[in-house]
């Protein structure tokens, strides 16, 4: 099978070397406005071919929109009335809004939703990890609005590259994805500022850092041109959690102002409780 | 050399298999409350002996106080006056009230202050990590008011350990370990807080959770016995960041609630500048 991968960054690229991997596709086009990216993806072996857009979907079975999703709002609607019975999906971090704007195309069965819960803080064709994606979750949204057949396939390429599938509704999807992934990243980012803030008047700040404050810090080094569109897309979901999470914060604060040491404990037990679920 | 460690938990019996491993100590005594602790030391060989603290204390060369910070506080001046030529030093994570504690110790030439900048969320014998301090930086403070042949025992220890040297005034450490470790463990217990609160009325919140969660949220499984006396003892310094922190997660708020998305970028950019620190 041929399969078109739009966007040749970190997701893309290491999508598309798993499906070569797995035997799923036999060929694998780039199709991407950064030339740079094409190059590289081509040099690095990622891509077989790269091409433009409209020549790429005649050849393809499959088509993957890897791309931030603003600009996956504006390319998929273009792309539905481009594509006959080729299937197409994208691997956004938001889903409410895209599903949405597609929600009445009269080509709406050929588009399956999809968010591989997988990344790293990286980006680009540079970065691509060649176990990416396995043992993680896959979520596919709104099955009932995508034709069987475009389902299917994109269900057997989750299992071939080792994902777990789990459906949901894409306004289901975007509660949960603000809550154990986009904090993250805010918090991460409020983290670094916080830090480097400090360093304006203490230049050796960072001489102390270990492995937790790295952990907690990683996410801080993500795109702000994939992150920022995101944030945009899932803001109300977004700003709950980042309201409950300054207000978990405050209470900490609150025990530390008030030298409640017995409540300060109890907190850090009850988030103790996190090990039931990160082993 | 003969070393007991008072604390056989992860830090302290890491320490011992270091100490036994690169050759520095030929023999390890253990000391501890907990029973079980000593007897799973024993059993895994991370030490050779368990006796009683003033028995311990006469076979030895240097004693290691490997306990929380608040245990810390009210053993360390009672070993003072127990010892004769030995060497003291300790590994906690605060430095100012402990080195206050002891400022005007007539034998306080025998207290080596230190902090090795390593961990893990993990606690007790069994988490020994058998490459722990490799490459972090050890923290000594108030060199000077140490006697000369104790210091050079420590700073050898932490050599041949393979940790780097920082020498600080306990003060100025204090700040530096607010920023660089007890804000990121705040803001991880908060994290989970945040989503364990969402998981009331949400079954599947975490089925979505992926790798950037847990390297945010790891953290949030620290012992609250070790660390709420490290919040106590530096309640001040833990304070400033984290008002600064929920000043920087505001200002990410009102970004969104305005919808100033080009602040935001801006915002997210200075937080990638990490990079220059974590590559």
């Amino acid at each position: 099978m041929t399969v078109t991968i739009i966007g040749t960054g970190l997701i893309g690229c290491s999508m598309a070397y798993r499906l070569k991997e797995t035997g799923f596709a036999q060929k694998i086009i780039g199709v991407d406005n950064d030339d740079r990216h094409l190059k590289t993806a081509r040099r690095l072996g990622w891509i077989d071919a790269a091409m433009p857009l409209d020549e790429a979907i005649v050849q393809s079975t499959l088509i993957v929109i890897a791309i931030p999703v603003d600009a996956t709002a504006v390319t998929l609607p273009s792309l539905l009335s481009k594509i006959d019975k080729q299937v197409l999906m994208d691997v956004g971090s938001t889903k409410g809004i895209i599903c949405g704007l597609v929600a009445g195309d009269s080509k709406r069965g050929r588009y399956v939703a999809t968010h591989p819960m997988w990344g790293t803080e990286k980006d680009g064709p540079e970065a691509v990890v060649k176990d990416a994606f396995k043992g993680r979750v896959a979520v596919i949204c709104e099955k009932e609005r995508t034709d069987a057949d475009a389902l299917q396939l994109v269900e057997e390429l989750y299992e071939k590259i080792g994902m777990q599938l789990v459906y949901m509704d894409s306004d289901v999807h975007d509660v949960h994805a603000a809550y154990v992934s986009h904090i993250s990243h805010i918090a991460s980012y409020a983290l670094s500022l916080t830090v480097l803030e400090k360093e304006k008047e203490e230049d050796a700040i960072f001489e102390l850092a270990s492995g937790g404050f790295e952990s907690t810090v990683r996410l801080a080094k993500s795109n702000p041109a994939m992150w920022v569109p995101i944030f945009m897309q899932n803001k109300e979901n977004v700003l709950d959690v980042l309201n409950e999470h300054i207000a978990q914060l405050r209470k900490i604060k609150s025990c530390l102002e008030k030298e409640n040491f017995v409540y300060l404990k109890e907190l850090i037990e009850n988030a103790n409780k996190i090990k039931r679920i990160l082993k």
